[in-house]
């Protein structure tokens, strides 16, 4: 059975994120009306001639209108201009939200320019790829990863559940908090670890003694996982560190204490403290399978190359 | 068609890679005998039940009595006392390698023990997964993978010649340089990536504000490929960064030096510089996936989840 939750759903930006909700409404049938709207001409006719809504609009005013659900799924950075764009377009009860992976700063750059008269439920789907633009979107992306609402304390409570209904339609599972909190939480299980990938990648492009052939050649020993991170979305990226600073500032600085005790570890030839971490650390891999949030197969089960082998015939 | 290599490979140790040479011997039929031994009972037990070699010992001399290839599929710290052990027992003209994921410090250890009339050839396969154990070994694991040979300089090369040959005939490519120069690039691609995957997890387990069940739960957004990482294993990787502990701290130190200096763009708000170091790393994810040394699939063609869909009837 399905149903159709929203009547007209306006997506404004149509990356990853915004491709992969429009073929959830199309597929799922959860919206009489798709619009979609888009800064760039090229990207709006990328989505037209892969057919992801039924109207679109460089005017984005023109596509909020009449709309009961309209999402943002732009760069974080984004958000203020955007809002102050579309704000005097809204409909009267209408619910606004966003899929930024930073929800103080969204709330900071949304809010002022928002009407009494529409909802505003901040929302994270904890889910994408490093692919981006409209091409990238497919219909397993929210399935059974949380996403993660932030509505404001005065909020009315049928519009939370009523964009929790569509994420949850989506096959998404939902989790509410606070949008401080949702801050913190990504800090140390997303944008750190980003961080990081981003600046290993980049120490090893700089060094002297090894080529960067050399680099790529062996780069299955460990580093090319990092590169996958590491290839996401800059300007994306860029954004959510200047956005979650003070998040990612407070982690960053217990991963470099942290860090900086097992590099004397290393250096004073300290084998037990290295071999317990390694051992506390196996154990949270096991019980993020155990959840359903990776795959057991070794190496992320990365297809194994079958070339012709000699001594197979 | 197939061809016999060797005539007798011992392999002294059968987790991951052990196991997966036994399987490539066996399957590609390049050796006349395979004869496994291994330190614990139950580890030998199973590899007899999966049925990997042609003789099991526990007896390490009694494994590489006539051997014409000895390969030892051991941590590196445990490669010193093994050498002692089987030395005497070595056939004069036999080839002696190993897997180890460090050179130098192998060679320091083995070299000492080893007799005149040997040839010993350190090697290092650049394929692994975050598994171990011997029933973790499968056929494709070198397929298309770099294997890397560093032969002392008096070395005998057809020795060298042969190793290699037997290799390539495992679907491996080969590459030979010095063992410093080895330890030096494993400790940008490797050695590196594995410590601080180690650390960001540790870091994220030992928070007093975000639960180790929210860790778990928002893994997908980033978190997770860096625990698959950090569930490799604890006693390998003790011993490799207790053994190359120069080059790790050398690199470790640049990683440091960098990722200060991005703290410092984000504290003060330079986008900019986060940008351009952002676009210029996902350049380099690009040429590994044209070298062949990763998928494009994006996620790393994790296999997508296909529950029953509400609304797919």
């Amino acid at each position: 059975m399905t149903s159709v939750l929203f009547q007209r759903v306006a997506l404004i930006g149509i990356g990853l994120i915004g491709s992969s909700i429009a073929i959830n409404l199309r597929e799922r049938k959860l919206a009489g009306h798709i619009a979609i709207a888009t800064r760039r001409k090229d990207t709006l006719d990328r989505a037209q001639s892969l057919d992801l809504g039924d109207s679109y609009h460089e005017d984005f005013a023109e596509a909020v209108a009449g709309a009961d659900l309209v999402v943002l799924c732009v760069p974080v950075g984004a958000c203020a201009a955007l809002t102050a764009l579309i704000a005097p377009a809204l409909a009267p009860g209408a619910i606004i939200t966003d899929v930024g992976s930073v929800k103080g700063a969204v709330v900071s750059a949304m809010l002022p320019h928002l009407p009494a008269n529409v909802h505003f439920v901040p929302g994270h789907p904890i889910a994408g790829t490093e692919q981006s633009g409209p091409e990238a979107g497919f219909l397993e992306l929210f399935e059974n990863r949380w996403t993660i609402l932030t509505p404001l304390e005065n909020c009315d409570k049928a519009a939370v559940a009523r964009l929790q209904n569509l994420w949850e339609a989506m096959g998404a599972m939902v989790e509410v908090m606070s949008p401080d909190h949702h801050d913190l939480v990504l800090a140390i299980v997303s944008h750190v670890p980003h961080l990081i990938a981003y600046n290993i990648v980049g120490t090893a492009a700089d060094l002297e003694t090894v080529t960067q052939s050399e680099v790529i050649k062996f780069s299955a020993s460990g580093f090319r996982d990092f590169t996958r991170i590491a290839a996401s979305d800059p300007t994306m990226w860029r954004d959510i560190f200047l956005t979650n600073r003070e998040a990612v500032l407070e982690m960053l600085t217990r991963f470099s204490e942290d860090l900086a005790s097992l590099q004397r570890a290393i250096r004073w030839g300290d084998g037990d403290a290295l071999f317990d971490l390694f051992t506390r650390t196996r154990a949270i891999r096991r019980s993020i399978v155990a959840a359903g949030q990776d795959t057991a197969d070794a190496n992320f089960g990365r297809l194994r190359q079958h070339k012709d082998l000699p001594g197979q015939q």
